[in-house]
């Protein structure tokens, strides 16, 4: 059955007056998140107290939850667990590829990554001790420098700058194909396109939830392990809830069961109330139709765009097969534009040094909102100071 | 002016009827924890979306936050920030300490150790290589123990099973003397007894806040690193809100000034509301004045039961020098036991193998909380049943 998206657009709070396009850095908020937060607050805190872990399922609630991410991303069930950041997620992906792949001490990424990824990749690097490091190339380049040498890839599937997409199943198998691992960024994947985990033979994958999936400020990263190395991957952060025995309190450590080991501390269990009532709103959507839509509002955008805003330069690939939920323009007063666009209600958001990003997320953006974000932008960009050589772009601060 | 207990107590929600005596687990609700969620909810996050980090001040929060928990642990503001779990922190904290003695490469802990923090340090110790190792005495042994080759202490205050409370002054003195740094585990210390940081000059230390400091289940750990270490500790965990511009998105990691470094990812915005509701109680209050109290209460409760139910044996140790806020007895069926004490709302918990934990919180615990916990464990201990020899304990679950 196909998505009624206005059905689901009615299942978000939309401030009034807003054309919220950036959901690719933190999605709206549904209206039943207020609620279902409320109820962990007072019901369950405020009148379980301790008897919450039991009573109200906190403590196997990031593995549930991971069951309803598994099915957007095309992971097999029992796969995936929430917690903590996505950054620390990373460095367990790593650490324990790394571990899996002990001939090499290379780990391959690109320059179009997040520059978290890579931050984790180096204090893991620096942690393990000299021998390792991290390669970094362009992005265009990365399946050419998989070679014998990388034990594994670190690459985020779309760029979150450009939007730019990697050919996922591509790489995963050339990467196999040299004797590498791979870990998958899927920070603006998961929710945004469709995703093949099992299906592409990925090995490790790590995503975020607050973009695509609006689980709200700070909601918790989840982490993948391919069933294949579930029982084999050790765990650098060897936390108790990801023991085999977590209340037994032994003084030593045995990895738990599965993707349980990729546990670590206690769960967030007021922003995983919040991911629960988010995901109700996924429950049966096909991700391969939500990113056929988010790419017909992108070509919308761009057409519209180019049509009304020439002077700004497309920055994402024309190619759908190479695109994520995201369009960005350069401009070198990307930021003063942005501002501008934020102060009449057209929410996207800038990346220096010249990047105007925009998230295309079906489940809450149509046509109409697309219309009005190219009529404001246009009217923005009619303003001639634009291209005045006194006019300089300040400094980011978001 | 001294704290006016009775008032502190109103501002907590206590289910009727339950006489609560796990906040050295999970602390109880404050009263104006779930508007200050809801306003973080649908306020912050619904109507300013993205605009939410800075109007709304989610970025500064975990440092915001750590100046107020840093009056209670004895720390210099701005050595304090908050995120991630427990877990993750004294990772961040044997890490960067080992760094700063890399001559040595023991890291000394004691068998009364919350084992978390023992399975950090043995996934760290895997991940540094060979040469380094975790070495674990009896608590009692802990100063004796601490000779040339230690190159940092990781003891946690207060034991979690028995409450007997280590000489942090003592042990930080002795380390500095043997040249070894301190990490110290304030898990059941922040907001239980008084902690004094900057004048026992500790050098890391790690807490959480869902116990004493009432901050709800999940609710983001913290790390304090003495200023004099927090331009040089270098974090392993390196994520991009550490980073000296986060918003540069430099490829190429520099960490940021001072204690902004141990920041690893985004902040969990929604559990930090409930932090910030809960630690307005806090505000100024005597850590000395709660823990006299505290251990007044702990003195009714063990004079009662020793009275009541003779056939409890004390765990804690009687000197006041040697407790923290919690007072546990020993029993062969203490799992059963328990059981029957929450049944009657009696709340506190049990630790494998036959500990019954008890905390004494005096922001909402009360003489008359006491004698009700007495008389019911009293009644309960009156059964027969508990000497039968047939009658056996079952497992622990929580």
């Amino acid at each position: 059955m196909p998505i009624d998206f206005a059905a689901t657009k009615a299942r978000f709070h939309l401030p009034e007056g807003v054309v919220y396009l950036d959901g690719n850095s933190l999605g709206p908020m549904v209206r039943a998140a207020p609620a279902r937060v409320e109820r962990a607050v007072t019901q369950e805190w405020g009148g379980m107290l301790i008897r919450g872990w039991n009573q109200a399922g906190w403590m196997t609630q990031p593995r549930a939850l991971g069951d309803r991410i598994a099915r957007l991303i095309g992971a097999e069930a029992g796969s995936v667990v929430l917690g903590d950041t996505l950054s620390i997620k990373v460095y367990q992906a790593l650490a324990s590829a790394l571990e899996m792949n002990p001939q090499r001490r290379v780990i391959l990424s690109d320059t179009g990554n997040f520059p978290s990824d890579l931050y984790m990749a180096e204090g893991l690097c620096r942690t393990l001790g000299g021998q390792y490091r991290l390669k970094t190339v362009a992005p265009e380049d990365v399946l050419s420098a998989i070679d014998e040498t990388v034990a594994v890839t670190m690459i985020t599937e779309v760029d979150y700058r450009t939007g730019r997409r990697h050919n996922m199943a591509e790489i995963t198998k050339r990467a196999h194909e040299m004797g590498a691992l791979t870990v998958w960024d899927l920070a603006h994947s998961a929710g945004a396109v469709p995703v093949d985990l099992a299906g592409v033979r990925a090995d490790f994958a790590v995503g975020c939830t607050y973009k695509y999936l609006n689980s709200g400020p700070g909601g918790p990263a989840f982490i993948y392990v391919a069933p294949r190395h579930a029982e084999t991957a050790r765990p650098a952060l060897s936390g108790w809830l990801g023991h085999e025995a977590p209340f037994a309190f032994d003084l030593d450590y045995r990895p738990g069961r599965g993707i349980e080991r990729m546990r670590v501390g206690t769960p967030p269990v007021l922003q995983l109330a919040a991911l629960e009532a988010a995901l109700e709103v996924w429950e049966g959507v096909d991700m391969r139709e939500v990113h056929a839509r988010s790419l017909r509002l992108q070509d919308l955008f761009i057409k519209g765009v180019e049509s009304r805003a020439p002077m700004l330069q497309l920055a994402t690939p024309r190619s759908h097969l190479m695109r994520g939920s995201q369009v960005s323009f350069r401009h070198p007063e990307g930021y003063a534009i942005m501002q501008a666009l934020i102060a009449e209600g057209v929410i996207g958001d800038f990346r220096a040094p010249d990047i105007l990003r925009f998230g295309f997320t079906p489940l809450y953006i149509d046509e109409d909102d697309v219309a009005r974000a190219v009529g404001v932008l246009g009217r923005i960009m009619d303003q001639s100071s634009w291209d005045r050589p006194g006019f300089k772009a300040r400094a980011a601060v978001t």
